[in-house]
C-alpha cells in the first residue's frame, strides 16, 4: 500500500546537468517536472513522462540577478533532451508518420514566461476587471472556455469559438482567420477588442505601471521600468509557448510503445489516414498549419456571421477559409468548429466526413475515429496558480458597469 | 551567485514522521511544503514558515484505496505540529495579545478537499459554464473579485462586496448577513443564486453526474457514486479550510520575531488597540467572529440597498448590522466594506475610526494603522491549477445566452 508515485521537484542551477533515474516503477500519471525557482517562484518549466529509458537533460542559461535591478535579466534558457529526442529523430517508425510526437519548447525565456503566466491570470487587463486571458483559454479545461461562443465584456455574445491555446505556437498564424502573425501579436487583440476584454492598451500600462510588484518584475525581466503593451504581449506569448501538451498515448505510441492505445484508435488512425483527414491534420498539432475551406464538398450551413480568411485578404476566393485547428486534446476542446456548433466529436467527424471528404462514416467507423482522436490528449499544463501583485492607490479601478 | 532559495516537495506516507531540518538559510520567501501526493495528483496540505526552530510534524492517517471503488476512501489526517505550535500556545507574549497567530488547519480530508478544489474552479456550475466559485473569490487576487460588487449571470451588477474566502474558516457565519451558518451551507448559495451562478442545485449534480472522471472521484473520496449537492458543497468547503494563510509578518512578530515588522507598524498596532478598533478585530482572524453595526457613532451614509442581518432575523435592531471582516490580507482585499465604497485602506481606516469610535485620525496616525494593516499578509493559497475532468457527450451544455 501506500503511494504508488510520487511528485519530484527540482531546483535547478544554471548550468548543472540533472541524470533523471527513472528505474523506478512509476505508473501513467507520474512526471518529473523541472522548476526553476526563481526568488521563492517555481515556474514549471516542461513536463516528461518519466517511464521508460534514461532521460538526460542540461540546462544552460545565465542566472538572474536580485531584483531590482535595472540591468537585462533575462534568462536564456535552452533544454536540451538528447535521448529522448534524439530516439524520436532517429526511430524510423515515427519518420513514416504524418503525425509526430510534440516536442517540448527548445527555447523558452524562463523570466519572461513567469511574468507572462501572472498576466495571463490577471484580470486587470480588462476594463471590467473580470475577464483574463484565462477567461476564454482556460487552463483547466483544454485551454478552451467549451461554450460555442465566447462570453465578453457585458455579457457580450462574442462571434466565434475560442480556439484553444494549447500547442498554439505550432500554429502558422493566430486566431480563426491567421489575423495575427504569432502569439506575441494575438495577445493584444483581446485585450482591445470591446466585445472581449473591452479595454485600451494604454490603461492597461497604466494598470501595469501603477503596481510596484509588476514594475518589479518588468525591471527584472525586461532591464527597464518602463512597461509597454509590446513587453506585456511578449511575455504573455512566451507564457504561451510552455503550453504544450507531451506525451499523449498516441505519442508514447508513435515511440514505440505497442500498448499506449487500443486496437480500436489503431485502426481509427489507420482510417484517418486513408480517408484523406490527414491531409490537413497532420505534424505535431495535427493542424494549425494551413487555411482550408470549411465545405469543401458540401457547403458548410451555420447561422454564423464570421466568414474565415476573406476578413484578412479581402479576397473573396479566402471566403469560408479557416485556420485547420490543432487536433491534439480534442477531448478537451469542445464544442467543436469555428461556430461551436458541433457538440461532440461523433458529430464534428461526420460532418468532416461529409463536407471535407465527401465520405459517409459508418457509425463503427466514426467510433474508431473518435477513439484515435481521444488518444491525442496529453499533459496537461501543471503549474503553481500564480499569485497577483496588489494594486496601489494609484492603481485606475475596474469599470464593469459604466456603460 | 545561483539561486537563493529553493521549493521542497515531500511525498508523506501515512504515518511517516518528517524531520524539517531548518538550519540551512533559507530567506523569508521560503516555505516548506507538505504535499500529499494521490494517484498523481498533488495536495497542497499547509505552508509552515522554516525560517528558525526545529519543527516536527506527524501525519497520521488511512491511506486511500486505488479507484475505482466504492469503499469509503475518505482519509482523516491530522496535522500535529508538535512545536511551533507548543510554542504558540506557551509563549507569553502572544498569549497577552488580543491578535493570535493563524494555525493550520487540524483536521483535512485531503481526499475531499482535492475534489472540492475541482469544483472550485469549475464554471460548470454555473449555468453559462462560464462562472465558478473562483471567479469572484479569486485565489490569486487574495480570495476576492476586487471589485466593488461582483458581477454575476449576464453580467448581474451583485448588490455586495464578494467578501475573501481566505480564512473564511474562522468566521463564525458566513455572507455579510451571517444568513450560512457555515462554508458548506455558504458553498450552496451562490450556485443556485439567478444574479450570480444562475443555475439549480439539481442540474449542477446532473452535469457532475455525466462526467465520468468526477463519478469516479466522488465514489473515491464518499464511498457512493451517487452525487448530490450536501457531497458537493462538503467538498468545497473542505477545499475552503485549506485556505488559511499563515506566516504573515506580524504574526512572525508575535512569536518573538522583533524584526518583522517596521517600527511603524509597531506604532500603528499599539494605536489600533488603544483606539478600540480591536474590540470588533481580534483573534486569529481580527474579525469574523460578530456581527457589529455599520455606522455605531455617526450614521454611514451608501446607495447601497443592503440593510444586513435585519434580513435574517427580521428584527429592526439588526439593520445594518453586519459580520465584522477579518483583516488578514486586508492590503489584497480592496475594495472595502459590504459595499465596497472604500477604495484604500487609508479611506477605510479614517471612515471607521469616525463613524465606529467617533475618532478622527491623523495623517500619521492613519498611515501608522495602513502599515500594520499591511504586516497581515499571509502566504496565499500556493497548489497546482486544477485540471478538469472533460464533459461527456451526455452532459447538460452550459446556457449562456438563453434569457
Amino acid at each position: 500500500m501506500g503511494f504508488p508515485c510520487i511528485g519530484i521537484e527540482i531546483a535547478i542551477g544554471i548550468g548543472i546537468e540533472i541524470d533523471f533515474d527513472t528505474d523506478s516503477d512509476f505508473d501513467d500519471h507520474d512526471h518529473k517536472t523541472l522548476r526553476h525557482v526563481n526568488y521563492g517562484k517555481a515556474i514549471l518549466l516542461s513536463r516528461f513522462h518519466a517511464k521508460r529509458g534514461n532521460q538526460k537533460f542540461a540546462i544552460l542559461g545565465q542566472p538572474p540577478s536580485p531584483p531590482p535591478t535595472n540591468k537585462d535579466t533575462s534568462m536564456k534558457i535552452r533544454l536540451i533532451a538528447t535521448s529522448v529526442f534524439a530516439s524520436i529523430v532517429s526511430s524510423a517508425a515515427v519518420a513514416e508518420e504524418p503525425v509526430k510526437p510534440i516536442r517540448p519548447p527548445q527555447t523558452i525565456n524562463l523570466a519572461q514566461a513567469e511574468l507572462g503566466k501572472k498576466l495571463y491570470f490577471d484580470p486587470r487587463l480588462s476594463k471590467s476587471g473580470f475577464i483574463s486571458c484565462n477567461s476564454c483559454h482556460n487552463l483547466s479545461m483544454g485551454g478552451t472556455d467549451n461554450l460555442k461562443t465566447s462570453i465578453g465584456h457585458n455579457w457580450h455574445r462574442g462571434p466565434i469559438n475560442a480556439p484553444t491555446v494549447l500547442n498554439s505556437s505550432l500554429n502558422v498564424a493566430q486566431f480563426w482567420d491567421g489575423r495575427a502573425a504569432d502569439l506575441k501579436e494575438q495577445a493584444g487583440g483581446p485585450i482591445a477588442n470591446p466585445g472581449e476584454m473591452a479595454f485600451s492598451h494604454t490603461v492597461a500600462v497604466e494598470v501595469l505601471e501603477s503596481i510596484p510588484g509588476y514594475v518589479r518584475e518588468f525591471t527584472q525581466v525586461f532591464g527597464t521600468d518602463r512597461i509597454d503593451i509590446d513587453k506585456v504581449t511578449q511575455a504573455i506569448a512566451e507564457f504561451e509557448k510552455t503550453l504544450v501538451t507531451p506525451n499523449a498515448p498516441f505519442d508514447l505510441w508513435l515511440l514505440g510503445e505497442e500498448d499506449a492505445i487500443s486496437e480500436q484508435a489503431k485502426t481509427g488512425y489507420a482510417l484517418f489516414k486513408a480517408s484523406g483527414c490527414v491531409a490537413c491534420h497532420h505534424g505535431e498539432a495535427l493542424g494549425g498549419t494551413s487555411f482550408q475551406k470549411m465545405g469543401l464538398v458540401e457547403p458548410y450551413q451555420s447561422t454564423s456571421p464570421v466568414e474565415g480568411r476573406s476578413a484578412v485578404t479581402g479576397k473573396d476566393a479566402d471566403r469560408f477559409m479557416f485556420k485547420v485547428p490543432t487536433l491534439r486534446n480534442v477531448e478537451l476542446t469542445y464544442p467543436y468548429f469555428h461556430d461551436g456548433e458541433a457538440e461532440t466529436l461523433t458529430e464534428a467527424v461526420d460532418v468532416m466526413g461529409r463536407l471535407q471528404l465527401g465520405k459517409k462514416f459508418t457509425e463503427e467507423e466514426n467510433e474508431q475515429i473518435v477513439a484515435f482522436l481521444k488518444t491525442l490528449t496529453g499533459d496537461q499544463p501543471a503549474f503553481v496558480l500564480p499569485i497577483l501583485p496588489p494594486s496601489t492607490d494609484a492603481t485606475p479601478r475596474p469599470q464593469p458597469f459604466s456603460d
